[in-house]
Order: structure tokens, then sequence, then C-alpha cells
């Protein structure tokens, strides 16, 4: 995504509020504001694109008959397509390859089985009230997924990304323990902004700063870095407490020793700290109340069950002046569905491999698309120790073991069992476990985790259970990348319709990976499909 | 709190590590680790004092009869005392002045009603599911309050301290418009990024820094402040969007324009950055489900409401050789109880105003703690617009205005409507709005409200309740002060017994304020008068 401000009318308009503010007063200043698109309220309702759904009526008041539509795919975007245009009274028909909707929203709980390309079966174990989202997991509270939750009625409750209470540990980088991440990170703020007043006051940056700006930063740095009027960073309450501070004789014992600054730098242990300042992955972010199914769940509902065929493997897709067909078998037996639209929402590397008359062109865009690989396990404990030993409650721990982030469940809190998520990882480290059998991927994160929180890992072990998407049938990738951004060249032939075939996913967005990608570009293609059908295409 | 690490021991730990890890291997080392209370698990298990709960039992098998004991107040620090010697089969009664346990552990909901020392008269009508905690808030993990949410069975869900989405509002440094926490956190670091680079790079800390400690510093600055590999400040999409990301055609635009280094250190914005890295105030924090109140509802139901009186006024507390007399008033009435023991659990600014034989110590100690001054007004609107429109889901703002911060509700997403903390503010600035009428508080935070959120703040305003500490009868605190700390030598009659009175609340702790240090001196408070039953003490 592009990193450039838009500093083209900024500046301008920042100009003109000072002469507003300097001669009108607040309040002046807020009118104009208002007026400029500015304040607070304006800029937020301006910042999500508008999307319009469709509307009973839509067709009926203009005297159009229900067009007929399948979509292909039931995961979010299959599934957002059959709501939205439902909403209009659209005929949809939905086929899904597998047996379940919701596509890569998959909520693992006990007695869910899945059988992997490699032959792998497994049957979870979990408890009741136990699960593991081994698709998307985590929702920002900004993104179009929060605003399907409300209008869906379904309840949402904190997912933690990051937690000061969880661990970082960098083997390969020396470290001989974890540290948790605010130790870390009173370390590397202390350092920093010792260094920089150091800078500051030897007359290093006087070229950059006013006399002002280096009073005012060397204010900033002293709370920043908890480094004092010395402006030297000799250790911090913030890092922690060896024995917690309590009543009058517990004053809390520091926790020591403060490692020097080169020994916290070599640690890399500062790598971790910017995930959590990134758009998509600041805090807060949200996770439905029971799994993140609930999702799919609601809009399987809302569509209507009996407008979905699961188990249902698309075989061939044909576009013709008047129609489409497409041909699925489903429980042994072929048929062919004929509609007025088709809507592709199947991962591209599956419909690459689907018999089409869509071109090259939309081939070579297929093609385009590389599919990547991800992993997780959940691993079921017989006692939260995490939280009663570590005091974690939730949040990630951070490695550079191959198991890649711990994750600590943000459900269940105080509860008997819980699950974590024992690896999340992708790329080379995800196909290296999904290469082995599920009780070995185990038995590697379980070495790996011990080695963080120390035997306890291995011997509340309850159960577990892996999944890995790129070994996942009828999906076969956690998620898709294009080169050059989904408005590339080479991916124009998805983003518009073949005839009277549409295209759509989470790939054919800027939130590649994200339901909001999805849910985005649902919304995008029912506008155009909408749009058609209305004559204003 | 004692900053200074323990780095006696710690250094010649980590070289000892340090051979047998060389020596060998990491299984060793974890051993010896363990040996040392430094894995992670031994770590964990250290960091909390040790607590031994009375027990059934311990009275009765030792041939002693169970010690009756009055307790003065029933706040967290009167109901722990009650509970965790009620464990032990003590004859415990509870004398407490207001017409409800919980002490400033008070959640206002609809039909509650309050009458100030001023003579304010207020009925909360706050809407079913509605609610303010008017005291205490939030609960760090670590607390030992979580440990009695997990042992009373209080549901806990998260509490958000600080949400990337809320909003930083400077208006004295000339602010004219709020900015996104996460959009000055990106300047910020940004350009203190891009700064330590520069004078990096000029030499200016090659005394402090080896060649690869540069190195290693800039590749970490690149990563912390998004200053790319010219090390230069220049936005980033961290500060967030004007329109967000979603489909393809739509790859969102950036928020601009960018401030120069200079307006962003003169805002004064990075002053709010380390409230979050406070040991007492760093993510993850809790509340319990339905309002804090439900810790003391739970400890009021384990001690047995029948041990406890409410609207009993205490007027003297008698010490004798023994026994303890307890003289209060009660609907009218004058009585007196007499016990073994007396726990003074009652704020000591009310205390020091109790006719007592506890000697001019005593007396010295407790007007020695000083109250402070605390308020907090609830805004109920009719809708949640903070969530819609501006996409804050909990956390708080922080301004420069005498409301001091905002906070968004952590329950309740996406329901109809939603209790703002509209001021929660301290010492003179909650002075000010106890002085006025509570419909006056509501137009001044409201006034400054709207100046950061627009005019909804008052068109969706239902109805306000506001409370101030300092001016609540029998407590007439927020807190106390206690210079030098609570192990300061006037503070020493009130950490030992005079004769058979003891004394206890979050004050006698290294965590006034907080109900941690209510429940950690509640509990030396019985640990020490059952050693001394016992025949320990």
């Amino acid at each position: 995504m592009s990193q450039a401000p838009d500093s083209s009318t900024g500046t301008s308009r920042r100009g003109f509020l000072r002469q507003v503010g300097a001669t009108g007063g607040a309040g002046a200043m807020l009118a104009t504001m208002g007026a400029l698109g500015l304040a607070p309220t304006a800029e937020a309702a301006s910042r999500e694109p508008v999307f319009h759904a469709p509307r009973t009526g839509d067709l009926t008041l203009t005297g159009r008959a229900a067009a007929k539509v399948v979509i292909v795919g039931a995961g979010i975007a299959g599934l957002t397509t059959a709501y939205e245009l439902g909403k209009a009274g659209y005929d949809c028909t939905v086929l899904e390859a597998r047996d379940r909707t919701g596509g890569r929203n998959f909520t693992v709980r006990g007695g869910d089985t899945s059988l992997d390309l490699y032959g792998n079966r497994q049957t979870a174990r979990f408890t009741d009230g136990q699960y593991l989202n081994a698709g998307p997991a985590r929702i920002p509270q900004w993104m179009t997924t929060m605003d399907y939750c409300r209008e869906l009625g379904v309840p949402v409750e904190v997912f933690t990304n990051a937690n000061a209470n969880a661990y970082l540990y960098n083997e390969k980088a020396g470290m001989t323990a974890p540290v948790r991440h605010r130790t870390a990170k009173a370390d590397v703020y202390g350092y920093v902004s010792e260094l920089l007043a150091k800078a500051t006051n030897k007359g290093a940056l006087d070229e950059e700063l006013t006399a002002d700006d280096r009073e005012r930063l060397l204010e900033f740095l002293k709370s920043f870095g908890d480094i004092g009027a010395r402006l030297s960073y000799t250790g911090s309450t913030r890092r922690g407490y060896r024995v917690d501070p309590g009543a009058a004789g517990t004053p809390g014992v520091a926790l020591g020793p403060v490692p020097a600054a080169s020994e916290v730098f070599a640690s890399g242990v500062g790598r971790y700290f910017a995930f959590e300042f990134g758009y998509d992955q600041a805090m807060l972010m949200f996770q439905p109340v029971g799994g993140m199914d609930r999702i799919p769940a609601a809009l399987t509902r809302a569509v209507g069950a009996h407008r979905i065929l699961t188990g249902a493997v698309v075989q061939q897709i044909t576009d013709r002046a008047a129609g489409v067909s497409v041909s699925y078998t489903r429980g042994g037996r072929t048929r062919t569905i004929d509609a007025d639209y088709c809507v592709a929402a199947l991962p591209p590397n599956i419909l690459a491999r689907t018999r089409h008359n869509l071109g090259a062109a939309v081939q070579t865009a297929l093609e385009a698309c590389r599919p990547a690989s991800a992993g997780k396990i959940g691993l079921e404990y017989r006692s939260r120790w995490w939280e009663s030993d570590h005091r974690i409650y939730g949040g990630i721990t951070e490695t550079d073991l191959d198991l890649a982030h711990i994750w600590y469940p943000s459900y269940g809190h105080h509860g008997r069992r819980g699950v974590l998520v024992g690896y999340y990882n992708t790329g080379t480290a995800a196909d290296t476990y999904a290469r082995l059998a599920p009780r070995d991927r185990e038995a590697r994160a379980v070495e790996q985790g011990v080695r963080i929180h120390g035997e306890k890992y291995r011997s509340e072990l309850v159960s577990s259970f892996s999944h890995h998407w790129r070994q996942t049938p009828h999906l076969e990738a956690a998620w898709h990348s294009l080169a050059g951004g989904p408005d590339a060249a080479v991916f124009d032939p998805l983003n518009k319709p073949t005839g009277r075939v549409y295209f759509t996913g989470d790939h054919l967005s800027y939130a590649s990976a994200w339901q909001h990608g999805a849910f985005t570009s649902a919304r995008r293609t029912v506008t155009a499909l909408h749009a058609r059908v209305l004559g204003r295409g």
C-alpha cells in the first residue's frame, strides 16, 4: 500500500485553518473544518468507501425478473455475494466443494474431522467450549468485518494481539531464556531514549532541531525511556518485578539484572515491536464470541441453507451469450446448473484447474495468483498454566523458532482448560510441519514450547489438532500473493466480468488474507452485477 | 517504588549460565536456571508473595475457640479480611457506614442514588445493562484482584486501556483538531527514529556504540519508525487512512498531511505514550463482566450478608486488655459490639475523626494519610456513535482539557446504547467539577467533548451521573497519599496492631488506589492476626 501522504491539498488546508483559527476562534475553526471534511466526524464518515446494498424493490419496482445467479464457493466472498444480492431478491445458488461453508474461516471444535492432501486424517478431541480458529482469528476494529458482525448480530469480544506479559525469545540471537515483552520494551525504549538524548546534548542534531525542539524532545525522552533527569537508562519498574509490590513490607523486588545496550540490541527483541503499530494489527482487535465461524454461520442462515449445496465440486464453467452453465459433481453424480450470471468466488488456484471458456487472459491472471502456505496447531491443556503461572491472559509470544508464534487464548479466562495456538507459521516453516504426521507436528511444537515455558508445556497437554491450508483439499492456499497488487495489469481480467462471469475474493483486494478483503471484494462484485441488471452498468 | 535493578547477583548468574549453556546444552541450562529460580515457571511461581489462607481446622484442630473479630468498613480490605478469616471459622462482624458494601468499588446502575457533601442528590437513569464503574475500573493481569475473581467465580473480560483509534488532543499546545493515537505514534516514532539514525550515521554515538551495535540499531530504527532505507520519515500507513483500503480499485487514501517534526514535538502528543508502559497500566487489563461491583458482591455472598451491618456508623473504638469494644449508631440507635479483635478497614481520614484510645502515634499516622480527589461522569448515549462513526471500541482519549480523559466503554459493543466516562480527573480539576451542580458538571464535560467529537457528543446524550470521592460521605477520599510510602516511619503504628486493633487498606500498600493494595493489605493483616491467635505471632 502507498505510504505517500496526501500532502497536495493538505498543506494549503492547514494554512487556511490556521488563519481561521487565529481570527475566528475554535467555533469558527470547527465549522470550517467540518465544511472541509476535516472534523473527526466528517473524517470518520468519509473513511469508508460507500456501499449501497441492493434493496427489496430494486428489481420488482423496475419490472425486472429476479436474475438467477450461481455462485461458486461458499467462503466469505461467496456467502456475502449471495447475502447482498438476496436483499434485492436475486435467485442465488451457492456451490461449495467442501462439506461446510466458510472456506478458510474454519473453527475447529471437538468432533471435527479433516483429511489433508498427504492423507492425514485427524479428529479434534477438544472438550466442549474449546476451539481453534484455524483460519482468520482477529478483526481490526476498522474493518468491514465488524460491520457484518453488527448487521448479522454476531457478538464480538476482544482478541488480544499484543500483551506486555507475553514473551519474546530469539534463540538464534543467543538468548538463553525468554524475556517478557514489557521488559524488552523498557530496555529498548530506555536505551534508544538515552542515546538520542546524548546525541541531542552533544549538538549532533543542531542542524535538524531548534532549541525549542531539543527541549521538547528531551522532555519526551525522559518519559518515553524512563531515563530520569540524568538522561541515563538504568532500568525501570516498567521491566516488571521479581516479587510484585503488595502490602506494606512488600515494596516489590525489581526484575534484574538490566542487560547492557549492546546485549539488548544483539538479542534482536526490538524486531517484534513494530508489529502492533501496523494499520492492520494495532489493538484493538476483536473476535466473535464462540469462534470465528459464527460469521459464516450467520451468513449461511441469512442466505438460507437451502440455497447452498455443499459437497458440490465444480467441473466446468461455460459462459454463453445468454447465460452461464456450471457443471458440478455431487454425491457421485454430475449435474449442470444454468443461470443468468456466475460469480466465481473460489480460490484462483483452484479455478485455474477448472475447465472454463473464459479465455487465456483470465487463465494467465488466475495462474499469477500465487498460493501461500500457513499452518496452525491447537494444543489443549488440562489447566490454564499460562494464566496462573505466567499471568498471561491472551496475546502472542514471538520467537525465532520455526513455530514462530504462540497464541494464548482470548476467551475462557479462568476456566479449567484452554487451547493455545502452538504454532502459527507460514512459508517454508509451515510446509515443513505440514509434511510431518500430525503427532510429529505436535511433538516438534511442544519440544520448542518447552524451551520457553518449561515442562508444563508437555505435561499438561491433552490433545492437539493441526491444520495446513496449502494442503487442504479444494482450497490449497492460506491466501494468495498478487505481484504488483490486485490492480496490476495482469489481474485486469479478474477485476471485470468475462461475459456473464464475475470474479471475487480477498485476493482481489488490498486486504489479502483478511475477511475484510473478501467482504469488500464481494461488495464490489455485487455493485457491478446489480448495476448491470438494473441497466446502469 | 524502587527502580534499582537487582544487578548484584544477576551478573554473576548470567555469566555462570553462559558457561553451563556452552558445556551442557539447553537441557542442562534449563535445569540450572530452574535451580537458580530463573526459569520462567520458577520465576512466575516466586513472583507473588506467598499467602497461606487460614483453613478449616486451623482453630478447631488446635483446640481454640473461634475468635470474635469486628471489622470496621466493608470495602475490599474489610470484606477480604472477613472472607479469609471466615475460612478458618472466625466469628466476624463487619460494620459498614454506607448502605452498600464495596467502599469505593461502586458500580452505578439505573436507579442508584447518591447524596454528596454539598447536598447534591442524584438518581442514575441509565438503561438496563448500562453502568459506570465510578471507582476502580481496571485490573492489570498480574494483580491479586484477578486471583480473587477466579476464586470467587467472577467472570472477567478485557478492559481496554489503550486504543490506537482513540484520540489525543492538546488544546493548550495549539492543536486545532484531535489526532488518532496511532497517527501521533507513527509521527513521533518516525521522527525519533530518523533523528537517532542521523546522529548515529554522523558518528555522534561512536563512543557509546560499537560498529555492530550501530548496524543493529539502524536495522531496528528502520522498522520501529517505518523510515525505510533512506532513514527518513515521510509518513507511514501506520498513521491510518482517509479512505480505508478495500477491494481492487480501492487501494486506500493515506491520511495526510504529515506534520513536520517541529510541529509534532510542539503538539506534546508524545507525553501520553508512556502511560501504557507502566507496570500498573500496561495491557492487558480486565474488568468483571457486568460491573466492578461483582467483586464485592461475590465477597459479600462468601462472607455471608448476615455478618455485615450496613448503615452502621462507627463512633468509638476502644482497645482493652482483654478485648475491644466498638460502638456504632444504626437506625438512630447506638450499640456496642465487644470482640477479641478489631480490624480497622475504614479510610484513615475517617478513622482520624473517630474517637479511639489508640494513642497519639496512631492519630499522627492517620492524619499523615493525605486524601486525594477524583471524579467521574458517566454519559449515556442513545447510540454508540464512537463505534459506528469513529471505529473506537473501548480505550481512552487523552486531553489537556480539565475533563482529562474520555473512556469509551469496554462492554456492550454493537449494542444500542452506551455509557462513556466523560471525565475522569483528579486534584484541582476534580474539585472544580465537584463544586458544580450535577447538571453543570455535565454541561462542562459535554462542551469540552464536543471540541473533540463534534455535535453528536451533545445531541445523542440521554442522561448522566457524576461522582466525586472526596465529597462522598463516610469515604471523603478517592485514595490517600502517604509521603515516603507505607513503610515510612510515621506509618509504623498502622503496620502493626495497637493492642487488639489492626489496620488495613490499600493506603497501607504499594498499590494505593488499586484493589490489589486492599487485597494484599488484608492478607497481611489476616496473616498477622491468625498467627497471633494460633500462638505463632
